[in-house]
Order: structure tokens, then C-alpha cells, then sequence
């Protein structure tokens, strides 16, 4: 079977301009994915009034495969997350980092017509990961972005480090458990009592008991940037912080405490395809899972979604699942 | 000859009540070192008004050595730093990060009767130095704190890495020689038409000129926090930022650039051994020297070196001469 515009079946629940006034053109590297679950971000958020097809967290099954297409066939289980596509040449994609390639094309700055918000969805074969068995059509979609986040930001964690967690919402419940796993000594920082009660399932211990020696890393994804004043004398000497939250404003910290003990502000996105393959291996040797609220893939479902997630009532990561009947063949 | 009370001839230039009622008790381990040539540095400032002898960048020869020195001999040129002590034991200290020891001793915070604005010193052997005979008594001075300041952040840049230097004048006019000569593209940041001139014979290009590609690394050495708006758009995917000038006030960049372009924020101090080793090193093979201006150590020398630096008109480092007829015997 080979790519033909009627294959492109997308079910545009958008209504998108963008989908309608430009029809994708398919080429041989390219994969036709039938779409079985998406996540929805924080990310899908900032660009929720655009005129594109939402959702960069998903998971399907190849359909159809271009002439050139040789690691996936057909009734592949994979997925996709935030980044698009690189230029592949320049000094970040060679050395592994095409998340920093800048020529990258970024969920929201480019392919407009395509989401996983949606039905079905034509990408490139080498931007799709095999889903493990381990992992189910609806708990690996929050890892594609979610999950990526946060072991982005753990690929140089030491299993022998203390790693805070401040906020405990979809990247944090990932975090605590991805870091958990990893060895690390992992406290979470929330005022919920159910989301504290929910992290000592996720693995962590939390910081309104005695926690003793510091923090060698911070996961800062709570949606505010934290009072810094209250953090920096938690930390270890030469801690790394990772502000992971995107949003306006500036990371702003005190300037001494930071320089006399060495601190590391560490800029970080999701994520070069490398930490993808780590990630997806190491949840599925592991158990680490999303905990998930469901929703249909629909105009309802989408909607009542991004309310919850906007309330900031989502536990812990919203998934959009496709009605069999919807399903592409 | 060992240590005696009566070696300890130190010239209280401040008059410094911490000297009269804290006489040095000496032990085996030390050394009584004849001083003579002081830096003067920015940090000095920040303690000018304490009760303390003040000074952290010495220089000077070996006068009498306790009877388990085995390291150093008399007559031996040795130099030290602003860190004065660690424990030895800890993480850091075993991870060669000394500086960043919890339980550092660091100058202006301990050992008030002990600074190198005097004719003589008392100091473990283990945190004395051997200058290289390619530096001068007054060269060397400036390489103690500010030389092992600059190379502590230049400690992981790599020779094909461009980078930036913000504020040219005592860190800076250090960084842009220690950058060019290990084969780095050095772009230099003043608006001083004497400074520009100076910053292209130290081995900078200026940053007014085409740059071209985007800075990997970023020294401020600018006594104030930059507009990062302005630099932003100059830095390399990746790029690292060191805000090296101490000072209160906040370290303040906008997010979304920092965490899309992966930038490292990275807070650093003057200096671990191991630092300062491969600083003097490095310094007298190629070449690094500072630029430096004269004044006698006594009273009026060193009011004369604190108005100097305080209005920022030092070029590039005060030093401070001990006269022949005042050095210890």
C-alpha cells in the first residue's frame, strides 16, 4: 500500500483553516499513522486559539508506509512527541541534541496541519518511536512529551543524587517516578494532601518531613516559578535546577548563593530522539506510568479536557482516546 | 628554623583588632611566608570595612617552614588565593570541587588576622603554590583570584567554542587571554574606546564588529547584571552563561529563550586547587599576564589602590608593593 491523498483522512476536530488550504503531500520516507490516543500538554495550551491542529502527545498504528519506509510496517504500535523535525547536519543534531537544532520545526511553529488531536496524522518515519508491549495505547502517549520532559532533564541524574520535585502535576508524578526508579533519593514538593499522598505512591518522600542532606538536582514543574528564597538553602553544593515549566517571565534567582555554591540553571526541552529511546525503554523495564483521566476524541472530550487541565484539576495527564468506529482501517 | 610567636611580625595595616587579640598559635604544618607582592580585588571591597587584615592574593617567599613541611623549602615563591581552607573530607573536596565545601573556610569569612595586605603570612603548606618562573612577583598577584576566577569558568570550554566576554577589566582583560591562547574565538563587550583597543591586544575581536555565529560560552565580568535582552539573541544553542561578578541582586533571564535553547546558567567561584595548578601552569607556557598598576604597601598605597578600584579606574589589576627594607628576613 502506498500514500495517496485519499489515505489522508484527517479527522480536522479543529475545523482547521490551515488542514483545509493545504492538503499534505505525501513522499516516500513518510508513514500514515492511524491515530488510537493522545495526550494533551500544558504546551497544547499556548497555542490553543491557533488556526492548526492540536496535540503533540501521540500513539497509533501505522496504516500506510512510503516506498522508502524500512523499520516501520504496517500495524506498527508508535508515537510522536513535541519536536517535528531537525535539519539533521548542524552541530546539535550530530552531537545528539536536535532538540537545540536551529533549524528545528517545534509543535506549533510549523506542520500546522497536522495533530494528534485528530484521527490520523502523516510523519516522517524516522520521527516515530515503537511503542514498547509493556506499555498501553493510553498510558504511552504523556510519556511522548511528558515523559520526554523529564528525562531529558534526568539524562545526567547520578543514581546516588537527591532529586527535588517542586509540583506535583503531569511532569512531576513522572518525574518522582522516573527518578525513583533511576535510585535517587526523590522529595516532592506540594501543599495538596491528596497529591502527597500521591507521591509516596509515586516513590518519593516529602519535603515537609526532615529531609536531610540537600538537593543535588530541582525539577521545577509546577506552573509559577517558585520563591526561590525558600529553595536555595535546601540545595546540595553544585545542584542543578531545571526550570521545565514553559511560560512567560524570567528565571530569576538570588545571585550569590548561586555563584558561591556553584549552581546550575539548566535550560531544557523535550527532547532530542536519543532521550525518546531511553525513555520509552526505561518506562517500559520499570513500570513507570502516567496516571491517566480519559476522554473521548471528540468536540465534548477535547473541550471538557482542556477545561480540566486549564483548572489545573487534571490527575495526573489527560488522554483522548479514538472510538473504534473512528478508527482509521 | 621553625615557627616561633616571634616570626609572626605581621604589618597590621589596618591596625586590625582581630591581629592584636588573636595572635597566630602556629603548628607543623605551616608556613611562614615573607610577602612580597599583594593584588587588590573587587572582593576586597565588599570586606573594607570589616575587622580584618584584608587582601587574598599573595605572593611571596618561603621564610620559615614547621617541621612537617615537606613540600616546600625557604626561599621557595609561593602564592594563594581567596579560598583558605576545607575539610578535605567531604563530596566536594574529593570530587577536586573544593570551593564548593560545606565546611570551606573561605577569606572574609574566617582567619581575620591572616591577609596578604601585610608583610608577612602564616599558611598551611598545602594551600601555598609554586609560581612559575615565568611570572614576576607583580604578575602573579592578579593570577590568585581573579586568573583562577576566570579559569575556574573556562575550566570545561572547548577550543573550537566562541566565546563572549562581558565587561573588560580586571576578570575580563584575564579571560579574553586565557580564552584566545587555548584556541577559542574570544568576542570582547565594552563601550570604552581605550578598553576596545586594549581588548583586541589581550586577543578579542569586538562585539561592535559582525560576529557571526552565536557564542558558546558567556563570561559577565561587568561589575552589573547585563541586559540579557540584548545577549539573548547572540548565544549558540546550549550556550553557558557564567555571572561572575559577586554582588547582591538577582541573576534574571527570560525563560522561554533559556529553556528552548537549552541554556546553562552556571553559578562559579574562585577556586579549587587543582584550578589554580592548572592556571599557573597554563599561564606561564603561554603567556598570560595582567595588566597591572603599581602602588607601595603602606597606608597611603593601598587608600590610593581602594579609590582606584572603587571608581573603576584601575587598569587592569592593582598590586601592591612591599618595599625592600619591610620584608621579613
Amino acid at each position: 500500500m502506498t500514500l495517496t491523498q485519499e489515505n489522508l483522512v484527517f479527522a480536522v476536530l479543529k475545523g482547521s483553516k490551515a488542514v483545509r488550504d493545504n492538503p499534505r503531500t505525501t513522499s516516500f520516507d513518510q508513514v500514515l499513522v492511524s491515530i488510537t490516543v493522545s495526550g494533551l500538554c500544558g504546551g497544547d495550551l499556548l497555542f490553543k486559539d491557533n488556526d492548526m491542529v492540536l496535540g503533540h502527545e501521540g500513539v497509533g498504528i501505522v496504516s500506510a508506509i512510503g516506498a522508502e519506509v524500512t523499520r516501520l510496517q504496517k500495524g506498527d504500535r508508535v508515537g510522536w512527541g513535541f519536536l517535528q523535525d531537525t535539519c539533521g547536519n548542524c552541530i546539535q543534531c550530530l552531537d545528539g541534541s536536535e532538540i537545540f537544532c536551529p533549524d528545528r520545526k517545534m509543535y506549533g511553529h510549523a506542520d500546522f496541519e497536522q495533530g494528534s488531536l485528530a484521527y490520523g496524522i502523516v510523519k516522517k518515519e524516522s520521527r516515530l518511536f515503537k511503542i514498547p508491549d509493556e506499555l498501553s495505547d493510553e498510558e504511552a502517549p504523556p510519556l511522548m512529551c511528558a515523559g520526554a520532559t523529564v528525562l531529558s532533564a534526568l539524562s545526567n541524574v547520578k543514581p546516588t543524587d537527591r532529586v527535588g520535585v517542586i509540583g506535583v502535576g503531569g511532569l512531576g508524578h513522572l518525574a518522582i517516578q522516573f527518578a525513583s526508579r533511576m535510585g535517587c533519593d526523590v522529595v516532592a514538593f506540594t501543599n495538596s494532601e491528596t497529591k502527597s499522598s500521591d507521591a509516596l505512591s509515586f516513590g518519593a518522600k516529602l519535603a515537609r518531613d526532615k529531609i536531610g542532606r540537600g538537593l543535588d538536582m530541582v525539577l521545577v514543574t509546577a506552573p509559577a516559578q517558585p520563591d526561590w528564597s525558600l529553595y536555595i538553602p535546601l540545595l546540595a553544593p553544585r545542584a542543578t535546577i531545571f526550570p521545565l515549566t514553559i511560560g512567560p517571565g524570567n528565571i530569576a534567582l538570588p545571585a550569590m548563593p548561586v555563584l558561591l555554591n556553584g549552581v546550575t540553571i539548566q535550560g531544557s526541552a523535550a527532547a532530542s530522539r536519543k532521550v525518546h529511546l531511553h525513555m520509552l525503554a526505561f518506562a517500559a523495564q520499570h513500570g513507570v506510568k502516567p496516571m491517566i483521566q480519559r476522554f473521548s476524541m471528540n468536540k465534548e472530550g477535547i473541550e471538557d479536557a482542556f477545561i480540566a487541565l486549564k483548572e489545573g484539576k487534571m490527575r495526573y495527564r489527560g488522554v483522548l482516546v479514538v472510538p473504534i468506529e473512528k478508527r482509521l482501517a
